[in-house]
């Protein structure tokens, strides 16, 4: 019991590889909210498979039904459930995964909490493919955070040995938004992505995989949101975002190089901006003691490489309890980062817009 | 609304740096639970200062008191709630910071939250003097788990510059844990801890601070416990090490360096181990698909450097709106990282024996 | 935000009178159990409109279509989710209602808390057709509750002025339950259901509507389910059961005629049962300081009469803000005290197993 | 695992009848409200023993330390923590109690709960003395509310076979409020009281106890507040005064009355009084569809006569598992109804207050 986050909105994902549907529903959303269809669609073609080779993708974006919280295309205040079929099912490729689980992946533990009762098949409620609802959600909050000012854009900042520059700590919304905005595939410096591109690519015909970071900035949340210790932005975030499969770490601001810094060098000066307060740099992420600043909100995600390789790899069988040998088959995604980055925009905003919604703090 | 963590258990941490006492509640443990009270004494000695400086600390340590939840030491079921009172407390030292927030501290973030009524004596309620009831909670905690076989143990990676070798991720429970529990010093490599320590005093003398990186391995924890999605072991355990002030960052198994490597290099085989299933490395840090592998639960948290230092440094002053300078003086610390190391015992056998009482996920 | 109920278990649900579909999502089924779907369809026929005419039913049950969480009928430790078709949603008949606000309905509170957006059309999220997700939740749950020994059932105690007799308090599981599981009409008394259905049906010809009273037993709940305060039993069944559109009042054993006892008649006196601990009467309803005793749990739930009737009545025009006369058209029921009975057992049963999968309370 | 209520603000409760002290924390007030510590005193003293006696009770009342939460007596936004030490403590009067449970208490309940462990002293956490931190808490919010224009009031509906009469449904806060107000004992009319008064008396000497009925009203609530489903009013207020030991039933507006009524007798008209929506009467006591319609709320909360008579009663010896005579010894209060009421406005105000906090429901 765990597919639901969120405490002033609720946003709850189910569905497996290969069932009949995957979905999600948002319990929270306020009555009269448009949402731009066009907007969404596109958000959510961006974490479809194939972008990453340039090239429009043939297929065309898993199209959400929406069952409830609508009306003519306006929330009505009900909760909103979306439904995407699962049309694309090719049970028998999994067979083999009953009995040997693939490494790196939960075939293992799932078979350990769920027994054999587990659906094994395409890593069923552990698929990447449950990120697709999560879009939805994230896609149609995106938009509602739009219209309070806040915006929040990510990009690949490693994949691999290539790096991307980072975001401007402080001025990420002014002008790398805009780049990310125009660029066909989201990095900041366009050489960097083809590097990447090319180094996906060497990574699908060797069998292997690759994996990468994501840098994520909000801007234009106002200070105050979020709450001290267990309620704090840095925790609610983090609970959103190791929701995404592969994802295996998390850090604020300077993060983990803080740990080499003085803190002469890792203090932001307060300064006065006409009769805004700043700091004058951002190592803090936007978030002190759990709560904004009103700096951007800055965080970066590790993504482990997929755990589908072509090679063959060592794994035991379940029902002999002997070690054997598993060449996984199937379609594999050489690098999942590219794909990550609206998963982490969509979890991003997810968890900003609960902690938005939290009762003012003050009379 | 923020000071509580847990779905089966309930951790709920109350006061202030100078109200009239710090607390905690713990709601859900069993009864019938004996404290070893000299143990748990112990445990919150780990996290007083003066630690560092090898001597016998002169203070005495912060005895809680319990007022509810025990008879005759013995839990009996009811919510078990202890306090500590605030003594020392010279609320004098913090007149300017009414005014002038200190950067990188949570001054100006709670005067936004809060407004003029916050308590802003000593960093109020975002003082680290609140991981002392974290650590009450977790020090039972930790008993409670050893009497299931699952210890859980922290030691520092990184101070500034300086670092200790890492556990060993697969066999962390055999060796490393005995090395650290004859350490007067919380190191693998005593001799890094020597360096880290004459690194904490040179910063002590130059008035500045320094931050570092806290390794932890929960060993024993069975497979199976931790659930998909956002009820993950990954999720839980950042939502509650999140909770500890100065932590920016979170990372388990391979982390950040996963970002940089092959899918090849960064899965781990199964293997079967007598009758056991086992991996044959522990890239994935004892959690896959957010439950847990069996394998032993291995992560690291990063601290910024204690953002109270001695030298002049800029901010505002919220009344006249206008640019100041700011010395900040009392008591500090100039490297906290060692007193995080029991807070990230407490802070992850929380999370954990949450976890623990989680339903068993089949028929 | 507030169509999701339970703590150990979710369950959410989705849906308006008018929208494309109505649904739910189970999240904490355990994997492995096998639903029996005849059996689901027996259940959920027993709320469908035009049981109280003693004849089949012309229409066909609501066939939910399960979207995720099973493999090949058996639970798989996903989310379930079940949803239902609106196909037989004639809107045009609910136009006056988006102005005029029907009396005793949500109409109005739906207006002032979602605004001009909430979907008005048939009761939108307020629709009694929202419970036929819960049947399905709670027939599933029902299930898994038996293969535990425990039943539910409840029973029409009263419709207008006619009452059937009550439950034996000690001994409701060995004959009470088998009388319903052989009745047409769920009373004790087969000629009180006579004289029910003869009320109803004049209720029908007069354009006006009945209210009447459940009673619940819950038969073979262990002792020691539920905890202390606001974790008890009655409040967790009061907070499932309150969900039921037009339930007014819930009273556990005696409930309100205990007002006008004396403790000597109202206590119940511990004896032993071969060795078994049991009461000799049942006044408490097998609820204790908010734990099961193992006694039958026994509640009774007020339905107020359906507000929909044909006579005109007074109402406001939201546009016009002045006094109206409103004449609702279109299909009613006259009393939905039938349709009720499997749903006070839905969301008892609901409320029943989430409580059992609390942790146990002592080591 | 049980002892917090609440969504947006947390009220956690906490001690036993003997620990050293019972308390009560709230996370979520607002920084800077100041309490009125001499209304919350007044407050307290009324559900202090003696109170039906008509003098002034010689026992001071319990008066709480605040530990955390207030600067100056104002919240600062931080968890405000209070407890209440237990110093007429005499364990040895239910020295028995820990083999023979006592009839309609908790002590069987809580032995299955929290086995041999459990706190018997005293009834230990399941003791009435635990609704003296509910209503600190409720005190406290009562007073927010009332800066809200929110006002609560409850009073003896019933004692034994003592009525008096029921507030008015429409105007209660208009005249009835100020009748309480300056009423010694809870009552609409003074006669009935005395009569109340009389029965508790003639209970008392007969070594009897006696149930009642009190009724609530909370004028003031704006519309619009609540959500539907589980989230309603009904459910919210229901979850918190179940919460109070003895309450076992609650009914809202015509509540189980309305089972015996037409539709055409319990559907409120709504008419236009000025530029406001109100209903001409109000059977549905201030709540529809789980949402508040601007009427009074109005509810009614059922207590069992107190378990604890002094005549002989048959129990059971958990030790020797055979039956067994009882004699219950100590101090006793023959009827808690009167101490019942202030617990009634405190956990009425909690859970209005916790609804009132929730994101406004549209854009």
């Amino acid at each position: 019991m765990s597919n639901i986050y969120g405490k002033n909105i609720k946003v709850s994902i189910f569905g497996q590889s290969h069932s009949p549907a995957i979905g999600v529903t948002v319990d929270g959303l306020p009555a009269g909210f448009r949402i731009d269809f066009d907007e969404l669609r596109t958000f959510l073609q961006r974490r479809m498979p194939g972008q990453e080779s340039h090239t429009t993708s043939r297929k065309e974006a898993d199209e959400p039904e929406f069952l409830s919280g609508l009306v003519d295309g306006v929330t009505c205040g009900a909760p909103l459930t979306a439904v995407i079929r699962n049309t694309d099912t090719r049970s028998s490729d999994y067979d083999q995964l009953r009995d040997v689980p693939r490494p790196a992946h939960a075939d293992y533990t799932a078979y350990i909490k769920h027994g054999e009762a587990r659906d094994f098949r395409g890593g069923g409620a552990f698929s990447g493919r449950l990120t697709a609802p999560l879009c939805v959600a994230g896609g149609i909050i995106l938009q509602l955070l739009e219209t309070k000012g806040i915006y929040i854009a990510a990009h690949i900042l490693q994949i691999g040995d290539v790096r991307d520059r980072g975001f401007d700590p402080v001025s990420a919304g002014d002008k790398d938004f805009l780049v990310l905005s125009n660029a066909g595939f989201p990095v900041l410096i366009a050489d960097a992505g083809e590097r990447m591109l090319t180094a996906v690519s060497k990574s699908r015909k060797s069998g292997d995989s690759l994996g990468g970071i994501v840098e994520c900035a909000a801007v234009g949340v106002p200070a105050g949101i979020g709450e001290p210790m267990f309620g704090g932005m840095e925790n609610r975030l983090a609970a959103a975002l190791f929701g995404i499969p592969a994802v295996k770490g998390i850090e604020f601001g300077n993060g983990f190089a803080a740990a080499g810094l003085w803190g002469s060098e890792n203090n932001d000066d307060f300064i006065m901006n006409g009769e805004a307060v700043k700091t004058r740099t951002n190592k803090h992420g936007g978030i002190l003691g759990g709560i904004t600043s009103g700096m951007p909100i800055l965080f970066r995600v590790a993504f482990k490489p997929t755990p589908s390789i072509s090679m063959e790899q060592a794994s035991i069988s379940l029902s002999r309890r002997e070690n054997v040998k598993l060449t996984v088959t199937g379609r594999h995604d050489p690098c999942i980062v590219p794909r990550g980055v609206p998963c982490v925009e969509a979890a991003a905003a997810i968890a900003i817009y609960d902690a938005l919604l939290d009762p003012r703090g003050h009379v």
